[in-house]
């Protein structure tokens, strides 16, 4: 029978510019019962805000709108909000689409917003490295961000980068119960991890790691290639605009067809 | 400390059309250890693809386009790929926008295909009330599917029903570690559920069924909503067509305007 286990700890302090979150979160873990401290194949996954916060990610709020401005590579699609600034979906430097381009205003010193971390697989990298220095033992690391879904309510966890583990369960070519190949089956494990795991974060806790044990099958001996490779490609992206920011584009491109025509 | 777990027994047999899967599925959980056995206030998670074949949800596979076409309300991207029929992400009767409108080729007969269940909520409710009558417990159902996502690679399970379970976990109104409070924070609680059950199903090992425990907060007395509410409505939905497709009408438009202005 397969058995997936995942506890949250409480005791991680508030997370500091310039804080070691490598030392801070081996310290908590080591100081867990035997039973609940990592053991190798286990997964440790961290929310992306105390990563961010750990690497000084904050700016001042007054700037919110500027700094999700600043975080956009392409705006995907835009919506006026009577008295609230513009819903912006952006695509950001991560290269994930997002509403606000990820810029988070919870959970952060009153006047301030915090920014993702600059390369959440390098994160995971760094943070993988320190567990496995202190605690001995052969990990993986998930760093996970709140995204929303374009055509369901509600927010889901999603994985903004790893390390250690596999990204994806890549089941193409291997059979099913009838012996017919799998043929479009790559599940996103690190995705399904990250959500498994807000179950028992939650979001006004404070508790901002969980540890998994039961995915040892995922867990690698090198860092592996991070979670930005599952960011899809805009070669096969049907949306990489709003249905009203492409009618609008294709509105334009009509009448000034029409225009050169006559 | 906030724990989860998950387990996936297997054991169930093979489900064929006119199944009592309540049945079935409650004769699998009594006959497990007693730690394994559902007690209340824990939730179990069945796949779509069991509760169709429970439910006769079967065509043949010659008849896979024509069955997509059925299952579709609405269409809101297609796309060509040589060698293959049409990619088609539409909005089927649930209301889900998927690819291939949830129709499933993988894990049934040889020359068959099968249909999403009419009214998963009502599937779930169905099981509900057959594992509380034969169980004598009070549980949470949840019937999953496997979806894609527009901006990511790779598959996650989502739920599109569940039966004695909150869907979402509703935090506006609550306050942040900082007193702030949590404006946009509303969590697919039975999405996530959906997703951790999928680490331990697999989708080739024929595990149909898994048990989550610790999740009690979220279970109700009542049926509830059902996973209905978390399909987007229209009119919050900005991607209600493709990119290319709201482009090609947009530049129809444009030309049939500057026309009819000349």
């Amino acid at each position: 029978m397969e058995r997936l286990s995942v506890w949250a700890p409480d005791g991680l302090p508030e997370i500091r510019p310039g804080d070691d979150l490598g030392d801070l979160l081996a310290g908590l873990l080591a100081g867990l019962d035997e039973h609940d401290r990592p053991r190798d194949g286990d997964v440790v996954v961290v929310t992306s805000k105390i990563v961010s916060k750990a690497e000084g990610r904050v700016v001042a709020a007054a700037d919110r709108e500027q700094a999700i401005t600043d975080e956009t590579v392409r705006v995907v699609a835009r919506r006026e909000r009577p008295g609230l600034p513009p819903l912006r979906i952006v695509e950001n430097k991560l290269g994930l689409v997002m509403a606000a381009a990820g810029v988070d205003a919870s959970n952060t010193p009153e006047g301030t917003v915090l920014l993702l971390p600059v390369d959440p697989d390098a994160s995971a990298r760094r943070i993988r490295a320190a567990l496995a220095r202190r605690l001995g033992v052969r990990l993986g690391v998930v760093v996970t961000d709140t995204a929303g879904r374009p055509w369901r309510d509600a927010l889901v966890d999603i994985a903004i980068g790893c390390a250690g583990i596999t990204p994806t369960d890549d089941l193409r070519g291997s059979a099913d119960s009838h012996g017919r190949r799998l043929d479009v089956t790559v599940t996103a494990v690190v995705d399904e991890i990250a959500a498994a795991t807000e179950l028992v974060r939650g979001k006004s806790t404070g508790r901002a790691v969980a540890v998994v044990r039961g995915m040892d099958r995922h867990v690698t001996d090198d860092d592996g290639p991070g979670a930005r490779v599952l960011v899809r490609g805009s070669a096969d992206d049907l949306f990489r605009e709003g249905s009203a920011e492409a009618y609008a584009r294709g509105l334009a491109d009509g009448r000034a067809d029409a225009a050169a025509d006559s």
